[in-house]
């Protein structure tokens, strides 16, 4: 195969291999060079497929997988017992170089696992990470973790800005302001883990560490790569979608019914337009597992088929950018200080 | 005095005594029956209070303190030597019943700390919690620890329900779904404070406790209460308010100029009203200290005016609920299991 290849865990997520397939044929048709391997179960897969637009299907191929991973799994037993699950497959394929990425919506936590053993940490790096980007007032940022790591250490969260910074910087950006979340800017606020983990980055001059900032401070764009433990982090991007959800709602409501409404819905096109492109959570769908030795993008387990495909996106560029080799050249020079 | 009086810690705040005077004065326009007592540099104001409209200035004293506590001061340090501050004054005015609640707009934990210290915790509670209440689909709920507590037990967490549903039924509710904020919905998710917490909560049956709600389920309104740690709690309600100030700015933004974006704003204006009516921060500023032994409200340090005025509202609603007495009772019941 030429051009970026992609294993596709068709088997996770809340709405099955369906919406997942449906996602994989438009994205095919987002980018010329994409191919595409389904993980799944094989039969499945192809009577979904043959219900499917045709055009790209030379740039799909499927990977029979005879087990899946359910969204309440525990990942120990996962990772124990399901030797044959479509999410360790796809990590498999990227750890074999057969794909250059893999996308999996299954669980979260049984992606950690199963990603730590199938593909190893980095150098320097104790426990992966979740990282997406988020929109701000002034372009985006990036807030990691996600969710992967619900007890951290001081150490973790240096690490997790290391990570961070290095990922935005083979992204283009030079000097990365690198932030810890906490309750407040003044010094002596915070937990035990964040005030030693602020220390430690305020010695480290490879890392452009602009201090504490507070959860409206994310969405302003005080830094570009923000920095918290997987518990924090999973709430803060949750209840994000959970508000925008809500002001949506809300909105539909007031627009009511009537000459009013439909001159409003129509005036208001383009402004739903921009909020839906720059600020939906679809928009924002994909995120990162940085830290493992291979590149994996996590999609939410109840995405929707066009935020499937913006994880797909993630997992395009990140490949691109070959960030998995510039990430271990980073980190490299960290683990020899 | 009659009617219902509240101290107001005037030196409080981002802003200084002139947004607070300001704030009281039109709070006093809109509660009759409310007498206000302003806390802190007396001929400070005095000069401030002369240059606002006068028609309830009868309703308004001024208790003199001659220090105030900084945003960025040390609790431990306003505790032990600032024993004529603002902030601690109004707190010994609630604890010596001349009256019946108090407002600052100041730091945290120094509220915290000085509250706990003046007004004594309630029986069966360790370590007070900050609850505010929040927009939801259907209505409103009810989250808490907001800030004052960032490294909590499982057993706090326990305390942290059983204050928040108490004061939830102390406003009319009879039976309040109460849920713990977690990463997932699945028995196996969280940390280990939760975890215990859940176990605990299930066994309650005073405790109407309907399991974990994730970020997006705050907003939704699975539950009446949501306990989790301060850290959490702090970082989910700035988010919010940061998230709900980017859509804002960027739905001006798109707005723009001409005959189009003249009508879509007196199109939108009803709309726009409704949302910053219901959602904006401002109408969901003022957070109870629940926990000690008197009312205490904490407002936003940045607050608007139309935001403090609404932390004096909350303030006054509880003391009109008699929050105080309800919550006592309901705590001594707990304490006597």
């Amino acid at each position: 195969m030429t051009g970026l290849v992609i294993a596709v865990d068709a088997m996770g997520g809340d709405y099955g291999p369906r919406l997942v397939v449906s996602a994989c044929v438009k994205s095919l048709v987002q980018y010329p060079e994409l191919h595409l391997v389904l993980v799944g179960d094989a039969p499945n897969i192809e009577s979904i497929l043959a219900q499917t637009p045709q055009a790209n299907h030379a740039r799909i191929s499927i990977k029979h997988a005879s087990e899946s991973i359910s969204m309440a799994e525990n990942p120990a037993y996962a990772l124990r017992h399901k030797l044959d699950s479509s999410m360790r497959i796809a990590l498999q394929m990227v750890r074999d170089q057969q794909v250059h990425a893999c996308v999996s919506a299954g669980n979260t936590g049984a992606l950690m696992a199963l990603a730590k053993h199938v593909l190893n940490t980095l150098p320097y790096i104790d426990r992966p990470a979740i990282m997406t980007a988020l929109p701000t007032l002034t372009g985006e940022t990036h807030l990691l973790d996600l969710g992967a790591n619900v007890d951290v250490s001081a150490q973790q969260l240096v690490q997790f800005a290391v990570m961070g910074s290095a990922a935005v910087q083979s992204r283009g950006l030079i000097r990365p302001r690198v932030a810890l979340l906490n309750v407040g800017r003044e010094a002596i606020k915070g937990n035990q883990q964040v005030k030693l983990a602020a220390a430690e980055l305020e010695a480290m001059p490879q890392i452009n560490y602009v201090g504490y900032v507070e959860g409206d401070g994310v969405f302003r764009g005080d830094a570009d790569v923000v920095v918290c433990d997987g518990f924090v982090g999973n709430v803060l991007l949750k209840s994000s979608e959970g508000l925008a959800q809500l002001i949506t709602a809300r909105t539909k409501q007031c627009l009511g019914r009537g000459v009013r409404a439909w001159l409003l819905a129509w005036l208001a096109a383009p402004l739903l337009k921009v909020l839906r492109s720059e600020i939906a959570p679809e928009r924002y769908n994909g995120a990162c597992l940085l830290g493992v030795d291979g590149i994996v993008v996590k999609s939410h387990g109840n995405a929707s088929e066009e935020a499937f495909q913006a994880a797909i996106s993630v997992a395009y560029t990140a490949a691109k950018e070959g960030l998995a080799q510039r990430l271990q050249e980073r980190l490299q020079a960290f683990s020899q200080v």
